[in-house]
Formats: C-alpha cells, sequence, structure tokens
C-alpha cells in the first residue's frame, strides 16, 4: 500500500495584532509572567471583516495557488472548527463558494462541482478528525486527493483570565499518496470521556426578564402585563417574534483552565497508552518531534512532563535526572518543580518540541488549527535552520475540549525541504501591522465599525439584511 | 474485501405528536392539500427537557441494549446533526456521556474511553458524511464497528410555509464487516455548490437599537447617551457584558422553499451523474428501491420525477409511457403534470419509493436522520408484509442544503429480517401521545415550563446556571 500523507501546506494568519507586552501593561500582568511562563509575545487579532470562513478560504487558495493544484482534482474539502459561522451550512461551503468563483477563470466554472465537503466539530480536534478521516478516504482509493483546512477564532472576554491567549487563523493541508513533507503510520490512539472543560453554550434568556431588567435601570415602572405587551410589539424582531426566549450565541467560550488542563493531561495519556496497546512504542526514542496542540506557546511542554518522567522509567534513565537533580525526597512536588526545570529536561523540550511552539508565540491559540501549525513552526523553522528532517518520526499529540485526545505519528519524507520552502509562514508573520489596546478593545466589543486595514485577501463583504429569503447569508469577496 | 454495511438499527421519535388535520385547520389549509399532495399525517413535537443529544443518546442506548452489544467494542460513535446544542463542544459527547454512565452497571466505567467520537456538520446530508467516512473505517481495519447516529430537530417559525414540515428525532445505525442488513458498494457520487438556500444564520442585534425600540415602545424619551448608560448597568449579563452586540441563535432557519427545491433537484441530477460516471447504472433498472432525505414524505417522489423521464428515455421506454399520457404536445408543463399522475409513474412510486416514505408522514422532517428514518421505513414495511429484500439494490439519494446532494447503493444481505424484527418501528410510534396546538405552540414558544410527560427515556435534566465555570453545561439523565 502506498503512503498516505501531506503533500504541501498553507497558512493565513490575521494581518492585524497586539503585542503581548502592551496588553499586560494594560492588565496589571507582569510580561514576563507571559512571556517566560507561556511563551506569549503577540496575538493575531482578526479584523471587522473577518471569520473562520475567510481565514479558511484565505488558506485553500493559497494552497492550491501555492502548489498550482489544479481543483477539480481534489475530491474532498473538510474543515475543522470550533468558530462555525451558521448552525446548518458548513463554514467549508462559505470558503468554497468564494474560492471556486476566483478559480473560475483559470480553472472555468464550478472546479469545485463533484468535491465532499463538509465541517467536523470537536473543540480543538476537530481538523485532526478531519484528517483522520481523509487519510483514510486517500487510501482507499487510487490516487485520491484531499484538502483538510483547521480555522479558528478564539476569543475570550475582555479582562478574563483567557484573554492573553487569543488567536486566529487557518491551516491547510493537501493529503495525497507518496506525499512530499509526511507520511502518516495507520495507528491512532484515542482517549475520550465528556465532560465540560470549555464548551460554546447557547444562552437562554427569557425576554421579560431582560425588558424588566432594563426598563428598572430606565427608572421605569411597569405591570408584568405591561411589558409583555411591550415586549410583543417592540419593533424589533429581536422582541416581537413570538417566542418567549431568546438564545444568545458568544464565541468567549465557558471554561475552568485548570480542570481543562487535568483533562488534557489525562485524555493524552490515555490516548497515548491506547496508541502504545495498538504498536508498541518508546515514545522517548521513537518520536525524534512532538507536535502538540497548543492553546499557548508552552503548554506541550508544560503538560508532557509527566509522562516524560514515566518514559524516563522505562528507558532505565530516571538515574540521569537524579544526578542532576538529587533524590526526589519527602517532597515530590518541590522535586518536580526542580526536574522540570533540569537541563535534562530544557535539552528535551529544546530537541523535540521548541521548534513547534515558535509561531504560537506570534499568533496566540488557533484552537483546531494549532496542531497544525505546530507542525508548520516545526518543518518550517528546520528549513530556515538546516536541520535535516528525512526520515525523521514525528508524534503528534492532540486534544479538544469536552473531550478527546488523539495521539498519531507520522515520518518526514525527503521532498519536504522543497514543498515547504514555498511558506514563508515567519516572513509573512513579520509583515503584519501592529494595533494599540484601544482599538482591540473596539474590534472585540463589536464597536469597530469599519475595518481596519485594506485587505487584498478574501474577507466577509457584507452580510444579507434586507431579503428576507437570505437574510442572514454571508458573502465574501 | 469483506462486505461494510448496516448491521443493526434503532431510532427514537419523541412521544408527542400532533394531528396534521388539527394544524390544519387552525391554520386554515386544506388538510387534504398537505394529506394528498405532502404525505403529512403526524408531526412529532420534542417535549421541553428533549434535544438533539437526547434524541441521539436515546437512539444510542437502543441500539446497544436491543442488539447486545459490547461498547467496549465500539471504535466511532460519529454524530450528524444540524441542531447542535454547543458550538464546541460535540452534541455526540453529551449522548455519549450519560450512554456511558447507563451501561456503568453492566460493562464497567468508561466503556467509551477509546472511542473516537465527533458531530459532522452539513445541513441534512451530515449523518450520511458520518457514516460514509465510518464505512472507510471499518474497510481500513479488522473487525472495526462504529457506531453513526443522525439526530435533529425540524423547527420553523409559527404559521410559517415551513411549519408543517417540521419532525425531529433520531436514527442510529451500526456498522460493520458482514453486516446483517445492507452492505454498500464503494461508488459515491458527489454534487456540490455553495448556495444559500437553507441555513440557520447567526443573527446580529445592536443592544442600544434593543433597547431604543423597547423604551420607544415604553414611551420613555431618553438619549442615546443614557440608553448606552443604561444598557450598561441593567443587571442582566446579557446587556452588561460589555459586546455592542448581542448574536442571536435560532432553531428556525432562513429558507427559501422553491430555490431549494431547485437546488435539491440539480444536486441530485449532479450526484447521480457523478455516480455514473465512476459505476455505469441503469438507475431505473438496477435499483429496485429508492431512498431518499424526505423533508416531507412525498418529497422524493416529486424530486425525482425529471430524472425518472430521463431515465425512461434511456432505457427506450418512453413510448410506454406516451401511450398512456399521449403526445407531449407544445406545453410541455402540462404534459408533465400528467405525466406525473400517470398509472406508470404511480406504480414506480409505489414499488420502489412507497415504502419509505410511510414513516416521515408520521413524523415529520428528522433532517439529517430522514433518509436513514426512510430506509428504516423500507425495511421494516418490508418485514411486516412479508416482501423478501434479500439481494436486492437500494439506491440512497441524499441531500442537504448549503449544498451537497450524495449518492450512493448498497445491496440487502441474507440477515436483513431478523435484524430488522427487532425494530419496533410502526407499533412504538402508535404509542405516542396526542398533544392539542394550544400546547404545541406553548412549547415552540418556549412558555411551557412543566414537561408534557414523565419520560422512561433520557432527558435534558437540567441546564447549569449557578457556578460560573460550567454555566450552560447541559446534564441528561
Amino acid at each position: 500500500m502506498s503512503k498516505v500523507g501531506i503533500d504541501a501546506l498553507s497558512f493565513y494568519v490575521p494581518s492585524l495584532f497586539v503585542p503581548m507586552e502592551e496588553l499586560a501593561a494594560r492588565r496589571d500582568i507582569p510580561y514576563e509572567k507571559l512571556r517566560r511562563g507561556l511563551g506569549l509575545e503577540k496575538m493575531a487579532i482578526p479584523d471587522i471583516n473577518e471569520d473562520a470562513a475567510s481565514f479558511a478560504a484565505n488558506a485553500l487558495l493559497r494552497l492550491i495557488e501555492d502548489n498550482t493544484i489544479d481543483p477539480r482534482d481534489i475530491g474532498r474539502v473538510y474543515l475543522g472548527t470550533e468558530s462555525a459561522v451558521d448552525g446548518s451550512k458548513p463554514t467549508a461551503t462559505y470558503a468554497l463558494g468564494v474560492v471556486e468563483e476566483k478559480l473560475t477563470g483559470k480553472w472555468g466554472e464550478r472546479a469545485f462541482r463533484n468535491c465532499d465537503v463538509v465541517d467536523l466539530t470537536f473543540a480543538c480536534v476537530g481538523a485532526v478528525d478531519a484528517m483522520h478521516n481523509c487519510i483514510d478516504w486517500v487510501k482507499a482509493g487510487n490516487d485520491r486527493k484531499a484538502i483538510v483546512i483547521a480555522s479558528d477564532l478564539s476569543k475570550y472576554e475582555l479582562n478574563s483570565t483567557g484573554e492573553y491567549t487569543q488567536g486566529a487563523g487557518a491551516v491547510a493541508v493537501l493529503i495525497s499518496e507518496n506525499p512530499s513533507i509526511l507520511s502518516f503510520s495507520d495507528t491512532w490512539g484515542v482517549g475520550t470521556s465528556s465532560v465540560g472543560d470549555f464548551f460554546k453554550p447557547r444562552r437562554y434568556f427569557n425576554k421579560t426578564d431582560l425588558a424588566v431588567s432594563l426598563l428598572k435601570e430606565s427608572g421605569v415602572e411597569l405591570s408584568e402585563e405591561q411589558i409583555d405587551t411591550i415586549v410583543t410589539q417592540a419593533p424589533s424582531e429581536f422582541w416581537n417574534d413570538g417566542n418567549a426566549l431568546v438564545e444568545v450565541f458568544k464565541e468567549e467560550p465557558v471554561f475552568e483552565g485548570q480542570y481543562s488542563n487535568q483533562c488534557y493531561s489525562d485524555r493524552i495519556t490515555e490516548a497515548l497508552e491506547h496508541f502504545n496497546q495498538q504498536t508498541p512504542t518508546n515514545f522517548l526514542k521513537d518520536w525524534e518531534y512532538l507536535v502538540f496542540h497548543l492553546p499557548y506557546a508552552y503548554h506541550g511542554r508544560r503538560i508532557i512532563f509527566s509522562n516524560w518522567l514515566t518514559w524516563l522509567e522505562e528507558n532505565d534513565q530516571m538515574d540521569v535526572l537524579l544526578a542532576e537533580t538529587g533524590p526526589v525526597g519527602d517532597d515530590r512536588k518541590t522535586w518536580e518543580r526542580a526536574a522540570s526545570k533540569s537541563e535534562m529536561y530544557r535539552q528535551f523540550v529544546k530537541d523535540k518540541i521548541e521548534k513547534g511552539e515558535r509561531a504560537s508565540s506570534l499568533i496566540g491559540n488557533m484552537y483546531t488549527a494549532s496542531i497544525f501549525m505546530a507542525f508548520l513552526s516545526l518543518v518550517r523553522s528546520c528549513f530556515i535552520e538546516e536541520e535535516e528532517l528525512s526520515g525523521k518520526k514525528v508524534g503528534f499529540i492532540a486534544y479538544g475540549s469536552g473531550s478527546k485526545s488523539k495521539v498519531f505519528e507520522g515520518r518526514i519524507e525527503n521532498g519536504w525541504k522543497k514543498s515547504v520552502s514555498r511558506v514563508k509562514l515567519f516572513e509573512q508573520l513579520e509583515e503584519r501591522s501592529v494595533i494599540d489596546v484601544e482599538l482591540y478593545e473596539k474590534i472585540h466589543r463589536g464597536i469597530q465599525q469599519e475595518s481596519v486595514e485594506a485587505h487584498s485577501v478574501i474577507t466577509l463583504k457584507e452580510i444579507e439584511t434586507e431579503d428576507q429569503n437570505t437574510k442572514g447569508l454571508r458573502k465574501y469577496s
């Protein structure tokens, strides 16, 4: 059976960013805590006319153009996202539609006419699921090609503990036979448990209650009956659509940071075990690089530390660590803190993890796109530093809140350099425009009316407001 | 390579329904128009403590219990829905979590610990996508088992043209090697085009505008500045969360019925073509049954009529139809209307389509579950009427607005009767409780406070309202 994996990569990151140093100053957080503790430097901010569909469209278009792909050869475009722009029509179709239009000149009408398109949703692991399924599909046929897009927008409440881990963007990968960059093995480890560590619920409000709270604040005293009449007659479909309840959607999630870290740790440990049951693996020796889902840049190196200790035991290397740290003693926690700062662990991080973190430091959390961006960060960093990757094994450790981990592996192919040479990741991140915290807050709160920049990329042109039959439909150009 | 397909089926439909005759009377629509024109008899209505996750959980639990499946053997639970209860945490995990708890007594803790779970969204075709991928996954391994769940809630505005096509419920199928009911061929026809025929957008409202419209109706005259202050200080997080805009989610879609029919027709024609390019097929002769996505019971027989005319041409049978109808003449539309009522077409519908429609007449639109329910309706009807199915070919014609069609086929296996004997579809639909239009409207508008029935099945127990870290989390029991 032929090899299947990643033949080409592309990305899109919004052109605006906030320097973490400025945000930290405004929020009264020591910048060094964010920089050295979490690895945060810059935070990508979408302009007001950007969303998960426009990110995806830009990544898709770049992948096709930069790699001179004939779009009619693409049998699938599968999108992973937890920032879907619609509850029914897949975000993938919005992206596909505008890209298909742009390709008309070169490839004719309806280049994606027979292309299978769908959205997959599982918090930050949905795009890994999309890729997993596309790999199986490519393997099941002859010369099939699929594009997987991971596109997301990480938005937290202003002044919340999540605020400095925001980010946005998309990564697209071409999955094919005999790939030039990476081929995947057939083993997938899975760890699943239904928990509420992080989610985006609908929030229900009773309209009468909403009216009461507003009228009270205005100093108006009315009976509940009078208020009910006002609600049903107020000239806005928000009020008068006949429903007693309104369901509010917010991009900002409900989450419990510490608990979510624990879930992440538990699930990846279960998924590693499940992987190992299927294909016995010496994770310490067999995997030359580790690529993680990164809610923040240094999350992977933090979360894998306890597994690393287990791996040392399994490889009879614990004595090397103990020689550096001294014995564990009565207080294991203190020793673990020391061990996590040991030269031995630092070297492990530097050799196997750090190159994958670099892009995250400059972008922030890309949710389901972040593990794909970590892989791009790794290969692009190695390309720049002329570190040879061919034949090396990469372990992937994905996590989605809610919760599921997927663990899988791939081997770098000989053609990686040529394909990666086309993806000017760090160069393009350098070309972004800085915005200040005031402007960022205006965008965040929905007060900013005009797009900050005139973009040459695909953006949201308008949302239909007039035609009742298509009210709410998003149009991109 | 071994056969892969459907080994077992289960379903869940809410226990409440409204008779179409009553709704028609209240809406001043001739009942016969709905009954004879669209095939509508009853409309399933979810109780107030039911949603797409609880439907899915009930279907999943029934599938496992009725077929004595060891849940630890299930490698995947893939859910298709366009009624997701959360923007990030998959609806599948909510279902899995509560079912896993229920199975603890028999199978121990964490029966789904290594089970791969995810949601797929593409309007009414998402669960077909889920199944397509699970078939590939089962084929790629040894003795793998996957469960695919289609779960949805079709809700339209009161008094709208979509109101009488509402419905709800879930179907679950077990996908395995050497299936007892149906094995799928490897050919999948796809037709895709990004359109806005039906979708569930976020609806943006400016809070100040909302306040203005309400205060105006209350006779209060305030400056915009005063209103802004009131909005930011009103004691509800709806008003005072700092965002200028609020994004409202509604189950009720935005749609254009006629246009959507056209999209459905165009896409299935493209998908049939694509199927035929890969595996030349005489659709008229090779497919003994046709199973459709059914927005209403008679939609399939209506939409396929023009394709049927083409198929007659291809099979040199047009003269048989013309012998019945007389020549086409100048007015093709009039002739087509007559031809659609011809004995020849009636026979085609009766032989190949009608048994698949029966459940839809009694339930209504189940969105992504409707094509699965149509298949169940077909096999259960044949079981009851002792029509032998073994060895017969079934063509599946799926459609999701937005828009994509998938066309695929399967052959009935010898074990179908035994497996289908366990699914008491029509018997259980008979056991439901009728509700009147008043009560239905109360449920629809969110006014009904108490659940109508005391359910013995899995329902939504509560939505967390106190704990800030899990506010909005849904709990089922």
